[in-house]
């Protein structure tokens, strides 16, 4: 496939990331107006609530747009998900009569004018274990190359739940947590802030349809649940995981942030790049093979912006391609028991790293749990994140002469709190 | 303190569940009626509801009560909590004049003809592993005595997060799960229906009150946030979770099912229940004490009832004194990170053990492993559920002359579907 090009002239440019293949979904306020449905298209955003309300979109018998997340529309299902992209591709198109371009030009707000909001309501969130060498790098950091999979890695996509309200849009500051820490030298654990916090570089699936209580679903029906996906940074503080972590798994040490990029892009707009998970050399069971390719071609690059510094450091370039378990089979999985799925659900993909140094997802495996600092461009060395550090992830899949472009996914680490107790402060 | 007289006869009774003093929250519906909020009184539901639309009983500026949750009510926060009950206890007690009898008299729903729904919409489920014993109990089957506490055991209250999409009410009939199971003779997994499927007896604690992001609170803090108290049957599939639960913890083996009570018993009714947490060999860091009392002396039973049996045979008796940690220290630490908790969270408390083998919370305990089967009154033995048995909680604050009833915390077993992608069966 290549650019489909619009009348919306910015939408055309060579390394723009909303071309009229991607129209991902957000929600957007501007001055004085309240959180409503959006979506990007080159550096405007067309006002899909506006074109609702005056009566030139429609896609149910009542309206679903002018609301605060994606979740109305979501629950319409596939086929109005399909005919939505069909409807907005014909309007902003290069085909577009006059007379559509004159309505719907009235529409499109400068992105630059706009605030965006999280652009789903989300209930359930698991967070995924998916990327066979991230779980090898931490595996081999603890327990030696040998023992490095867990007996059930190659077997089932690994997971824990993990919470929704610490979900947070691009740009909000992040707070240094406090925690238990309790260093292998120490005989006691002591209250302090976090002394290894770091990102990890996932990719969430946005859950679009529901499941039924009791009843599981195929990967084939889970791929068709999947309304798209977004940049997800689950921030982790390493410290406060290995104290706590046993027996029932991270708890405070996933709870303080999971910050998302702004723009829903679409499972249709990524079809185009499609890649399958790698051969298998334990064979899955049946109910999670895939039947076709459930990955996706999306490069994912991590920055590091020191307080103060003149530009950021790139200091990882990784690709969903990496992944062992593909989203349609981590939400299958999530089923398996029953549990109902419901609308808006988020599930990360878990660290994306390859096979090299450069393409690792986090900092643990990067500075290879402290004993490797990496390099800064602009000199000084990092470990873990450092107080006032700017932390953002850039995702985009390449097609021929355009991008499918993710945004970013962008948090700055303030220092703790003093005295995480004092009120006022 | 004595049973407070109503007018409301019923609530007199030597043995009932709901006197005065009691005044649980629920959300109920009558024939072509939608879910709203009442009080237990008794063998009758106060409709608030129809109170409040009636200019009868205002707690706020706007309407609360006519609403599928009590969530609305729960953030208005203490101080309404605590002026609904007098208002409740004045108008309902023996006080009350014929006029005050009269005009509430209509609001009173027999509970006969009312059904029962979800009291609260949780967004944020995590349970707890807080009773010692359980631990104990656990962890002596799994590694023995010498190491059947975790290291952190003692430090800080243990928890996952949970999945609140499975949460249901009482009465729902619960699916047998299947799931990936791998005994430690059998080469690989298979898929298949559990064969170790159990119940845990807790109680849930029920957020009323939301936290600043990036900012924990306090013990003391945490004590005011909590509204009340439901029992919570956390449906456990032990052999699922042998073969997921390392690295990251349970998942699917915890998100089948997790049933609890229609009313929530209020904080403020239990409040001349207070117990103490055990004296501590290993002193808690200063965050996580107690400034006094925090658990609450309430008799637990765990009843199990074959499929056409003629009577449950009971097979527990518990108390939530038992508990290591106290809701308000799990609350405590489940803001440590910064962790936002919203209005109707839920915190199950982790299986209520108490020393003795008649005193156990799940059948893992009652039965060690499977080992030691348990015998039901009209003959037959358990190891674990076995298909259409129905399991029962129930839960009682003993006062002078009254009861704090928890009513019923029940679910039937169904078997396992034959095929669980099979659709329409």
């Amino acid at each position: 496939m290549s650019l489909l090009t619009s009348w919306v002239e910015s939408a055309n440019a060579p390394d723009g990331q909303f071309p009229l293949n991607n129209l991902p979904c957000g929600i957007f306020s501007t001055a004085g107006g309240r959180r409503r449905c959006g979506v990007a298209i080159g550096d405007q955003i067309l006002d899909v609530t506006a074109l609702e309300q005056g009566g030139l979109l429609s896609v149910h018998d009542h309206p679903v747009f002018d609301r605060p997340s994606w979740n109305a529309f979501m629950a319409l299902g596939p086929e109005t998900w399909r005919a939505f992209r069909a409807r907005l591709h014909a309007m902003l198109g290069k085909e577009a009569s006059q007379a559509d371009r004159q309505a719907w030009s009235g529409a499109l707000v400068p992105q630059a004018d706009a605030a965006l909001h999280l652009p789903v309501e989300t209930r359930g969130y698991a967070d995924f274990y998916g990327c066979r060498n991230h779980a090898f790098n931490v595996g081999t950091m603890f327990r030696g190359p040998e023992n490095a999979l867990p007996p059930n890695y190659l077997h089932l996509p690994i997971a824990y739940s993990g919470r929704a309200s610490s979900i947070v849009i691009s740009g909000t500051e992040i707070r240094r947590p406090w925690g238990q820490l309790k260093a292998p030298d120490e005989a006691a654990p002591r209250f302090a802030p976090c002394e290894r916090f770091d990102f990890e570089l996932e990719l969430g699936a946005i859950v679009g349809q529901p499941s039924e209580f009791g009843r599981p679903v195929s990967v084939a029906q889970a791929y068709e649940m999947i309304f798209g996906y977004v940049l997800l940074n689950d921030w982790s503080a390493r410290d406060i995981q290995t104290w706590e972590y046993q027996p029932l798994g991270p708890f405070q040490a996933k709870a303080t942030a999971n910050t998302i990029s702004p723009w829903i892009v679409t499972s249709l707009a990524l079809e185009p790049f499609h890649v399958s998970t790698p051969e298998r050399d334990t064979p899955l069971l049946p109910h999670l093979r895939e039947p076709g390719p459930m990955l996706y071609d999306i490069d994912l690059d991590v920055l590091l912006q020191p307080d103060g510094a003149q530009h950021a450091t790139t200091i990882t370039r990784s690709n969903y391609r990496e992944m062992y378990y593909s989203a349609p089979q981590n939400l299958a999985h999530h089923t398996t028991s029953g549990c109902p799925m419901e609308v808006g659900d988020m599930l990360g993909s878990g660290t994306i790293s390859g096979t090299t140094r450069q393409s690792r997802g986090s900092l643990l495996e990067l500075s290879w749990g402290g004993k490797e600092p990496i390099g800064l461009d602009g000199g000084g060395t990092r470990s873990f994140i450092e107080d006032n550090d700017t932390i953002v992830f850039r995702g985009a899949a390449r097609g021929d002469g355009y991008l499918i472009g993710f945004g970013e996914c962008a948090g700055k680490l303030l220092p703790a709190h003093a005295d995480p107790y004092a009120r006022g402060a």
